[in-house]
Formats: structure tokens, sequence, C-alpha cells
């Protein structure tokens, strides 16, 4: 039993959840922070998270809580963040615990707002973190049906493979299946531009296209995904793999996904503005699509679905027309 | 006007109506065979087809409408094909005008029953037509959102790219785009085997599994469709392009798929034979997956998906353990 590393997660949304609930079933304790200490203490009273996935019963006992960041890394040999990309720089400054001989996963599926860096580049360009101790976890895989305990199959890349090999096992489950890969470059940055092509897809559908162009949209975010990513890193991958396409497709043709429900309101006519009031959160492609555009800029990979929701989003151009000139662009 | 090529619809369903439809906009006359009369004469009398995409209003001048298959075949230059692959055996045989003089596209995404060939192979080698004059229309497109006239893409694949072109242009209008491609063994393999999906896709459905599992087996069908194809015929491809992805997408993600919605009822405990009777038609997939199963004991492609549909519906293995022996071979 204690040869076993300890792992921590950060983050009390749905899919740092998601991972408690994975990881509790081969582990005897984990450790895990949430910011909200009131969520905490209902945990620890009811057994579940009363705000996320709160049908899930958690066996408390294997649960070290805490609202302190630094108890929480210093416990554990591995972390997993789990926290909208927004809020990750502020969750950092409060660190005082060292990062360095951490093994860090990423499950965030995002942009970090103020370096417009994919998350494992900012922990290695911000934080010095050697490629080898940093590691991504990617589905396709909504949270809630994590909760509902259906099959779900999850990628696990690291620089160093026997760290990935090591997450895998452990988040590996009756209903969790789950496979390695050494492309973590390529699996984080399909795990952000899906979250603009969720947008791309929900705006379409705000303005009246229907499911044969819906089908057409993936099928140009799957080819301009892989020009991308190759611009990014080159290396072999199959861009088909579940990672990639399956998470783009679980993504795009959810009518949960809150990146695609806040294309659709950019679609029905909603300001930017409206759509994030409305929304009473932001959308991670929001973010993701002005440090894409502006890579892009350098890499010249052709984007036209990428240059339409930047130029809607950021440069106030009008969606209708917008799309209308891009479906001259897809075949 | 003269110069202009004469086209003939075979078939009174709902894609035959929705390809009706997109050559009226380009064409003053088309002929347009049904063998239904009462059909025929619903539609001269009320402008519409009573069965079929109903809403589409008909400028009846420009129809030259018979229940007599020659007289079309007779009349046009170009022949689209659009009934159920069950029912193409029997129309043929009624024809005394000759073929070998005309172009014939396939718009019927099946396999011949009686041959077990794709139809273009089955005018080829059963009527000597020779590739040149052998096209196929394949979508990402429903008929349903051509009558609403929803934007849809089209590829229009022919040994001879003229004839692609003429026929691409005559589809194309407002709310069509055409392609052309020379893939006509592949394109017209990918229309068929995307039908075995769709049903696996259901089966997956009914037995409970959710939308991270459906991302999981598209992801893993778009791969083993290239691998298959490959097989029958070797050539350069994208295999993310519309015809191939956006074809296998519209339908494996259509709650409206009579192959998805055969599979549905397999997963949730239907025989066979039940689940034909509640449909009273058959699925086009429930032939495919026949002839796919029996080609790949030649090619030997790793074809897993379409291994496990064919054992349920053909050797009357249990659904539920075949799928979750397929579980462990996808990723």
């Amino acid at each position: 039993m204690n040869t076993k590393p300890k792992f921590a997660v950060i983050g009390g949304g749905s899919w740092a959840t998601a991972i408690a609930k994975m990881l509790c079933v081969n582990l005897d304790e984990i450790a895990w922070y949430m910011r909200n200490q009131s969520a905490i203490e209902h945990l620890k009273a009811y057994k579940h998270n009363p705000n996320y996935l709160s049908s899930v019963e958690f066996d408390t006992n294997k649960l070290k809580l805490t609202s302190d960041i630094n108890e929480a890394v210093a416990y554990a040999d591995y972390l997993i963040f789990a926290i909208p990309s927004a809020f990750l720089s502020a969750e950092l400054e409060k660190l005082t615990v060292s990062l360095q001989d951490k093994v860090i996963f990423s499950a965030i599926k995002g942009i970090v707002p103020e370096t417009f860096l994919i998350v494992g580049e900012h922990f290695n360009k911000k934080f010095d973190i050697p490629f080898e101790n940093i590691g991504v976890i990617t589905g396709p895989c909504h949270a809630e049906e994590v909760a509902l305990e259906r099959l779900s199959y999850l990628t696990i890349a690291c620089g160093d493979s026997s760290k990935a090999k090591v997450m895998a096992k452990y988040l590996a489950g009756n209903y969790i299946k789950t496979k390695i890969s050494d492309d973590i470059i390529g699996t984080e940055y399909a795990a952000m531009l899906k979250n603009i092509y969720a947008i791309a897809a929900g705006i379409a559908h705000g303005l009246g296209y229907g499911d044969n162009f819906q089908s057409v949209i993936m099928s140009n975010a799957i080819r301009e995904m892989k020009k991308f990513i190759r611009k990014v890193h080159k290396m072999k991958r199959n861009i088909n793999n579940s990672a990639y396409l399956g998470d783009l497709l679980v993504t795009g043709y959810s009518v949960f996904s809150r990146n695609r429900m806040f294309g659709n309101m950019i679609g029905k006519g909603y300001t930017v503005q409206a759509a994030m009031m409305e929304m009473s959160m932001v959308a991670e492609g929001y973010y993701a699509v002005k440090s894409a555009y502006k890579l892009n800029q350098e890499y010249k990979a052709k984007t036209p679905i990428i240059d339409a929701v930047y130029e809607i989003l950021y440069e106030g151009k009008d969606a209708k027309k917008t799309f209308k000139k891009l479906t001259e662009k897809l075949d």
C-alpha cells in the first residue's frame, strides 16, 4: 500500500469531481483541494459535492479535503489540475510549496489567458517544470457520464511514458479505459482547439444551419486541426484517434457543451458580452480562439474556421455574413 | 437550351425527390420515373410527392413523370438511380432500352443484395458499363434538409471527371454545393460502410452506452473504414473529407437514420426479424454488413466493428456480450 504514489486533485468542478471518483476506485486516499470551504463541509457531511455531479457518493474516509492548495501539493507526488484555465494563475500564485519534484497533469482544456499558453507549456515555461514531469488527461469524456458510470476512454499523455502509465493505471476502472500517448503537445492543443470548433458548430446552429452542414464543419475542423497541430509540433500522430477526433466529436455534437451553447447564442444574435453574462461563465473556446489565431499569424496554417470564429468574437464581424463567407471555403 | 444534357431520376423516395428538386433549379425539364402511378397522379394534381418530402412544391411543367422506367431511360443522357438497393435488380429487369450510351449515377447507398456488389460495380460487372460512364452522388446529406433548403455539400465522383463536372453543375444551387472526386469506388464504399457504423452506434445506444462511447465508436469507425477501403481500392484519399467522414457523421449521429434506429432496436433486445417488422423496411446496413464481412474474409482488414455487427445480425450473437468484447478492441 505504501508503494502507491500519492495523488492530489486540484479543483472543485465537475471534471475534478469525476477524476476524484475515478481515483477513489484504485486508491485508499487522495488529497482534494477546492477553494470553497463550504463545499468541503458539505462533502464531508453529505458525501457528495454540493455543486457538481452531486449524484456521486464518496467514501469520505478516502478524501483528504482541503481549501489550502499548499497542503494538497505538499501531500502528493502526482498533481491533477482540473480548474478553469482562467483561474489557474491565481491559484498558482498561492503556492509556497515547490512544484519541482511533482508530476503535474493537466485536465484543463484551455489556454492560460495571461500567457496565452496551453497549460503544459505554461508549467514548462513559467515554472521550469521539465516535460517529462508534465502530462495531459484528455477525453472524449463528459464528466456527467462518468457520474453515470458510462463507459469512457481517456488518453494519458506525458513526456515520460512511465508516468503516463502510472496515471493511466490509477484512473482506469470498470467504466474507464485508458491508453497512453507521447503526444503531450498535440493532445493538449487538440483539447483546446476542439472548443473553438464547438463554438463554430454552435454559431452555425444558431444561424439555422442544419445537420448536413454540422457534419461538413466537423469534417473540415478535423482537417484544420491536423494542419494546425502539425505546425505546432510535427510528429507522427493519427488525428482520428479518440484523443483528437473523438474529443472533437463529443464536444462538437453535445448540446450541453458550454462552448457550443456560447456559439449558439452568438449565432442567434447575442453580443459576446450578453452571451457571457447569460451563461455566467466564460467558455474556454473564447480564450482559445484568440490564442490560436495569434499563434497562427506565425504558423500560417490554413484555418478558415478559427479565423471566422475569431473575427466574430474579437473583431465584431457579423456572424451571418462571416459564416456565409466561411461556407465558400469549406468542402 | 438544347445543348443541356437530359437527366432522369429513377425512384420515388425522399432522396429521389430531393435530387429532382435540385435538378429543377437548373433545368427546364427532367424525366422522373416512379413505379407508383397514384403517386404520379398526386404529384401532377397537387405539385408535391404525396409520400416523401411533401412540403417540396414542384413546377410540374418541368416534370416528365412516368411509371415506365424505359420511357425515362430512353429520354435521358444521365440517369440517377435513387431507389433502395433491394429493389434495384427488379427495376433493371424491366429494361428493354439499352444502357450502353447512358451515364449512370448511383445515389443508392448500399449493396445490391443479389450480387453483393456496390451499385457502381453492379452496373460495371452485370451490364458492362465502363467506369467512365459510372458515377456516384454522395453526401453528407439528409434529404429532409434539402427540402428545407438548408446548406448541404455533395460529392460527385465519376470515372470521367468531365461527366462528374456536368452532374455537379446541374445539382448545385443556392443551398447545394458540389465538388467532384475521382474516387468512385472509395466514395461508394464509404457510403455503404457508414450504414454499418450507424447500426453499431444504434446498438450501443440501445445497450445504454452514452455520448462518450459514441464518439469513440465514430473515431474507431473512420479508422476502420480507411483500412477497409484501402484494401478494396488503394489510392490517395483523405478519409476526413466530407464524402467519407462527413457522411459517416451525418448518419451516425442522426436519430432519424433508419440504420441507427434499426441498431437501437437490436440493442434494446429486439430480434432482427422483429426490428425489421417494426420498421416495415430493411435498413441498408443489414445487407451492407454481410457483404463487407464476406469481402473482408479475403481482404483481412482489421474491422472489429463490422465483425461485431455481423455476428449480432447474422450469427445470433448476444448484442450485450458482443459489444462488451468490442469495447476491449477499441481505443
